[in-house]
């Protein structure tokens, strides 16, 4: 899959709240109330990335999560990373 | 609780398999065959974690989970890191 220029990362970024640019990676931090609740958004997100065989680079440091997101294959943010960053928002607004 | 010096940290993990010390905290890597059984794993360290009210920080890179362990409030490694450690490594003996 084509990776997305730098331009277009950004622009798409603007409609993915949290999300920034990250390297080549975009990335988003996410502040959870404790532990338990952190580990609890991981396991749905994981559950996502599963079913789009898609996986987050994910850091959990206590209650804060950073989610990672680059096409490891094509070496760069594709749309499979919008995607899922999207879906990753989604979860966290239910 | 009081922070350990590196000469007992390092003879302290001559009996911790896997880990090393990395800057201030101690880290192991594990790679498992694939991210459900890395989530798996992680999900049993998160339980331990907080049933020992101690959290490792924990980074999930698909198969590969690296768990890295400090006192924050010491500022360094503690027996309370130490004893997490071969929490882990027991869970992993599992």
């Amino acid at each position: 899959m084509a990776t997305l220029n730098e331009n277009d990362v950004r622009k798409n970024l603007e409609s993915l709240p949290g999300w920034k640019l990250a390297g080549k990676a975009i990335e988003r931090q996410i502040e959870f109330p404790d532990f338990k609740a952190a580990m609890k958004f991981v396991n749905a997100v994981a559950e996502a990335a599963e079913s789009a065989n898609h996986h987050p680079d994910i850091t959990i440091n206590y209650n804060k999560v950073r989610f990672a997101l680059i096409s490891h294959d094509s070496g760069g943010v594709t749309q499979r990373d919008l995607k899922m960053a999207g879906k990753i928002n989604q979860l966290l607004g239910k």
